[in-house]
């Protein structure tokens, strides 16, 4: 079997660990990266372009990974760049899981472009794209009805990098938190596109949906090596989505971020026949985690039919050599 | 949408089950049912037949749902019949999960058949199908490299129909549970295929693999309302299947049904970056959830193309409306 040709398109963090993990894969080959900021990357020993289409034309690939940024309406235009290009995406974009439900009229447009370009193009990740979503779905195979679905994300942060305590507001006194929240740079993106993506699996129509993102105050003095939390002050981050239909909560989920947290874990709670529940003991680390899944996703978008997919048109997700 | 009409095939507990299940779904519908023992499953308010040939005559269809056997050589002549019809399948035989791993010259020799009557064909289950083999795949998504492999399914049978506690040895005397064991009478079918699977959806190739039945011994007096078992019998069944790659073991199934057994729960382990652990509290309930699956790849069957499928082949499973 001849490796399937990957572009990495965006070196920040995830970028780069997927890259690397690409890099490792048998069935895999990295021919090319591309970053707008001159000198990213070099450590990968491969071509870098700061356009997309230059690195395509040059280097004749089959995927691109793209790993530039969270909101579907900012990575639309590079979308269309990589469509002009021919090359499948895996985008861990975390809009992109489910662009529907924010921008159903683009996400028609940018399906019926990668239908006209004869590509496909799916956003992923461990949350969304994993534990919150997918899974929570695939655990609803072996029910015969299903009457409701909670999902709870529980990370201590104290454990996890430097930035993602900050990301989550560790330490902060809640004025402080709440401005932040209401400027939209405190906050998961995705919940809610997990929850449209579980509606739609399931075949739900919600009347409503809700988010709201809340801080956790620290009930004594913690923190990390890193960073330290005064009983008070904001020790991270609780941001539950609902989906209601018919006025009845149908759909909760609950993702927890902060210092400290009890008991970290995923887990599934599914209301129906039979009930199900399903947890993962100390959550699944989310750094791992989504460089795998993006990469694990390669052979299934090389495959699937073109235009916009999400993650149930696609074969399970597993693991490759 | 037009429903997807179904005929069921085989009317024993997991048939009848099964297509109660699928009148409940507003997206499939029962056209008829097929037993060759007169007068079974006419609760069921559908016309039946004796054979599949005349039921598909008579009443048009799209998929048939087959449950009447475990063993891939024992349904492989009802395979060919329903290929003739023009049905996809969907069935519950354990070896039709990997049909690879015992008859690999019969497998492909079906699975030749199937894409020449167009038609797909899967076997699945909650396990094999779901528990043991397709979820621990799932979980393998998120992994970057995946090392080893594990999985617990233990099962308290005092909870469960009384069949099942015989079916499993509980009340024998070891003596008399080996003898059964050596005539395949106790043991459940299809571990080594759910192995197989995940060898397979790994890109492994395992240099053996084994399997040994033994019997729980009763620790101390148990059972249940129907059965009792003293100390010293039989409680129930263990069942270990290993997968040996270049003499390490990589991949081990643990299947335990017994009286009294502690700490209920499918379990999965996987050894890699990240590792992985996912429980399910108190075990699947394999009646309900059976019915479930084979229902709910009904719509997932359909749309896959031609030939012999297995659970790694279609989209994520998921309850249906």
């Amino acid at each position: 079997m001849k490796p399937i040709r990957v572009i990495q398109i965006g070196l920040g963090p995830i970028g780069m660990a997927t890259a690397k993990l690409v890099q490792q894969k048998r069935a895999l080959r990295l021919v090319a990266a591309v970053d707008v900021r001159p000198g990213v990357g070099q450590e990968l020993g491969v071509p870098l372009f700061s356009s997309i289409g230059a690195a395509a034309r040059r280097h004749p690939a089959d995927v691109a990974i793209l790993t530039t940024g969270s909101r579907f309406l900012r990575v639309r235009a590079l979308l269309g760049e990589i469509f002009a290009t021919g090359l499948h995406i895996v985008s861990s974009c975390e809009e992109l899981l489910f662009p529907w439900h924010r921008n159903p009229r683009e996400a028609d447009l940018t399906d019926r472009a990668a239908r006209r370009a004869g590509v496909a193009c799916l956003g992923t990740g461990v949350n969304p794209g994993f534990v919150m979503d997918t899974l929570a779905l695939a655990t609803s195979g072996v029910c015969q009805r299903v009457e409701a679905v909670r999902v709870w994300r529980v990370q201590d942060v104290a454990k996890r990098r430097p930035q993602l305590q900050e990301k989550v507001g560790a330490g902060m006194d809640e004025d402080e938190f709440r401005g932040l929240v209401a400027a939209g740079c405190i906050g998961h993106v995705g919940l809610q596109e997990s929850l449209a993506l579980i509606a739609h699996g399931l075949g739900w129509k919600l009347s409503r949906v809700t988010e709201c993102i809340e801080p956790v105050i620290a009930a004594r003095d913690c923190g990390s090596r890193h960073l330290r939390v005064k009983k008070g002050q904001v020790a991270g981050v609780s941001q539950v989505a609902r989906g209601l239909r018919g006025g009845k909560e149908v759909l909760r989920l609950d993702l927890k971020m902060f210092m400290g947290a009890e008991n970290p874990r995923d887990e599934i709670q599914i209301s129906g026949v039979p009930p199900m529940q399903l947890v993962i003991p100390g959550a699944t680390p989310g750094d791992y985690a989504t460089a795998a899944i993006l990469v694990n996703c390669v052979p299934r978008i090389v495959t699937a039919p073109p235009g916009l997919r999400t993650m149930l048109d696609l074969p399970v997700p597993r693991a490759i050599p």
